[in-house]
């Protein structure tokens, strides 16, 4: 491990976030806000930490980054983006302790969207704008994550996404990033900027409308609003969003493409059909599900309620216009099955994503046939490719991980934290899957500002865990990358 | 699929198992109990059907059996003597419908455990042996399909205990059958008779002490007392049983060989090795745990109820000596996993199995490594012996849809029978581990005779799944199965 790199980009991490704490801060100063302070020490801290640590390593390369460098990078980069994203929290003093504000910022860069506040129109704006913000500099980051490093280091068969985009190879991994991220983020700012022109068509005003886009296209969850999009009581905004959830769990290379005209790009990826039609049932199944609660919701409510909360569960948004803590125990029992879907690989969702749920389904499905015809030789396709056994173990052991991990730290929250068995559980899932909301103590009307000092850090960790899948944090622990 | 042969066997097993309700029947007459006439009507019905059976299919040949019969008789067999052996049941009136009959057969046939009875002490003492004697006829059965049967047409990673037992030919499965069968039943009787002697020496009465051999050599659970083992208060009891459990989860190939003289070969075993090292720190942790619970009970009873639960769980036999409910959530939480762990492979024991936990856990760490040395070839060894991609993926396929069965039959069960989330996951977990109880409205105090009848078949479904390594059963809903 050459630490000096590692160190020197952490150093630029730490002042790129804290130069992007500028627009809320320029929202502060619209609204005379009492948190412009709060602001200007964050910066001040976060610009000076990362100069000091970039004047250390001042003879470092960034051409001697390799695997193990990039793997310390990736990881590394959202513990500092947290630590000094959280700063502004802290010292606005809307987390009470640093610990809160730690998780509010982890939870916004990974955008999850977990939140330890309860009453949230009263905070001061610029410190909501930057809670929505980190959604979508988080948003950003893991675009270039999925799509321009993971698939060239192998990470839980990410690979198989290689050949879509351009990247870099596996020695010299800085080159060709750059290129890719800015094809990637053209997509991402595009899908913002239609989003935010859609939501102010719908009456939105245009602090509500940009924070809610990131929250919606990082697929985060933040809102400004103590109601989150129930708020508004407006069915249009509702099917808006859901809309923008939707594509915001897509795979960005296929926005890339339709930017670029090739429209029937998405009906072409296999992944995103798979992703289309889970999505149609399982709205239809928890439609269904609703009905028969006699509510008397008219069955446009239902299923417009339906479509948000499964498209925001499963893309793992977490944006809710309905308490579904009080829908049919199957309807419930849904939503955190849902939990483990989440996103097409390449889009900003979190958990196990479609493309590896999709090639599970697919392996059981040769098993079987194989058993009735064992002499055959049977392959498992996916986009029209012949997936090769590498491919679909790397796949395989990616979900076997996320579930042993969601197992066991569930035990260590019921544990650490005295939660009951579902509340345990759906915070693990909440915030391994990056999504916010869960279930019982930490529901869609809940927040997560009760839990102990011990069992809010271990969910930061489940966040990280989930956002950077997986492998690339527990890289970190393996004795060996340490060696010099 | 040629049915002759497949009716033919199917009607032997009627006879045979109409045939050993002579055995109970003897109890009924000892006792002078009112369950005779139930018995003599059962087994007219049963040895007359299998005769007609067995008459209609004259001109078939066993030596026709190929692996598609193979898999039709493997799975009907255990329908067929569910739906005989249940008839005292319903005819004896100790349950109320058919479907509870059936439920409790099956329950018994397939080492589950699972009862629809709450008040058991005042029922006929025929029909109570009886049905812990369908647990260790059930035992039998799946010794032999284990060990005898699965590892010729590779379910499930079944596979690699080929090499343990002198088995049949994958082309014609009859001929070397008998002849492992007897070995293992050999072993199982043995293990029957150390128990039976152990309990009597520690002042068991002869009728209780058949029963709660039946129920452990099974891994079953049923027993003829209502607080079930808890009805003794004798710590000493307690211990040999949590022993003997802890034997039945024991591939029964190492019994056999230690027969022979090879205790070493217990030992050798790696699936045995992982085995005890888990229930010995899961008992650890599970005192320490219950400790924190200041119930005021001595240390040493801590620890037996512990060893005792955690044993009776994870070897999936279901007896208890104390109510687990009251027991921390995080103790209820290990338990509910437990369910997912099941005994070893080739013993009496259900669920996943350790061996194929232990495979989950070997291609994890293969796959970290993997990483950090991408181009290292990686092998996974089991027992000494290089695994082939095609075992690793077998045993992976079979967990991954293990796990989405009892996702899938948990959603199922909360719908059709309107269990809360807890107890309709606990009551999948229990049926299709083969457990017996579960947690919440199915925990251990508590009994499945409330639950609608679509829920009891669905249940007794889970059972059959679990019982026998899912793929067998499973194949049969494969349309090419059927062809003649």
């Amino acid at each position: 491990m050459k630490f000096g790199v590692v160190l020197r980009t952490l150093g630029l991490i730490s002042i790129i976030i804290s130069a992007t704490m500028l627009w809320p801060m320029g929202w502060s100063i619209y609204f005379s806000g009492p948190d412009i302070p709060a602001f200007l020490i964050s910066i001040a801290i976060g610009v000076l930490g990362g100069l000091l640590l970039m004047f250390f390593t001042r003879k470092c390369n960034y051409q001697d980054m390799g695997i193990r460098e990039a793997f310390a990078v990736v990881t590394l980069s959202w513990v500092v983006a947290s630590a000094v994203g959280g700063l502004p929290f802290y010292i606005g003093k809307l987390a009470p302790t640093y610990t809160d504000a730690f998780f509010e910022a982890m939870s916004g860069f990974t955008t999850t969207g977990a939140t330890i506040l309860s009453e949230i129109e009263s905070l001061p704006k610029g410190l909501l704008f930057w809670r929505s913000l980190t959604h979508w500099l988080g948003g950003m980051g893991i675009i270039v994550l999925g799509l321009a490093i993971l698939p060239f280091i192998g990470v839980g068969g990410m690979q198989l996404y290689k050949a879509e985009v351009p990247g870099p190879t596996p020695e010299k991994l800085t080159p060709r990033i750059q290129q890719t991220a800015m094809l990637l983020w053209g997509a991402y700012v595009a899908l913002s900027v239609a989003e935010v022109i859609a939501l102010l068509l719908c009456g939105m005003n245009f602090y509500d409308s940009l924070t809610h886009t990131f929250g919606t296209v990082a697929t985060g969850g933040f809102s400004p609003r103590n109601a989150s999009i129930a708020a508004y009581g407006s069915p249009l905004i509702e099917w808006v969003i859901t809309v923008f959830m939707f594509l915001a769990g897509t795979n960005f290379v296929l926005h890339y493409m339709a930017l670029k005209g090739k429209l029937s790009a998405f009906w072409k990826d296999e992944e995103f059909r798979f992703y289309t039609r889970f999505t149609v049932i399982t709205i239809a199944v928890v439609s269904l599900v609703n009905l028969g609660l006699h509510s008397g919701d008219p069955v446009s409510k239902v299923i417009r309620d339906a479509s948000f909360q499964v498209v925001s569960i499963m893309t793992t948004t977490g944006y809710t216009t309905v308490d579904y803590a009080i829908w049919p125990v199957a309807a419930k029992f849904i939503l955190l099955l849902l939990m483990f879907f989440g996103g097409c690989s390449g889009s900003t969702g979190g958990s196990i994503k479609q493309m590896r749920i999709q090639i599970m389904f697919k392996r059981i499905k040769k098993e079987i046939n194989q058993l009735l015809h064992p002499q055959q030789i049977m392959k498992i396709r996916f986009n029209n490719q012949v997936l090769q056994p590498y491919e679909v173990s790397s796949v395989t052991s990616f979900v076997l991980l996320y579930v042993m991990l969601f197992v066991i730290f569930s035990l260590v929250m019921i544990i650490v934290s005295g939660l009951d068995l579902v509340s345990g559980a759906a915070s693990v899932a909440a915030t391994l899957g990056n999504i916010g909301p869960g279930l019982g103590a930490v529901g869609p009307v809940m927040n997560y500002g009760f839990i102990n000092i011990a069992g809010k850090w271990i969910l930061s960790f489940c966040m990280l865990l989930g956002r950077l899948e997986i492998f690339s944090v527990i890289m970190l622990f393996v004795p060996g990358i340490w060696r010099k």
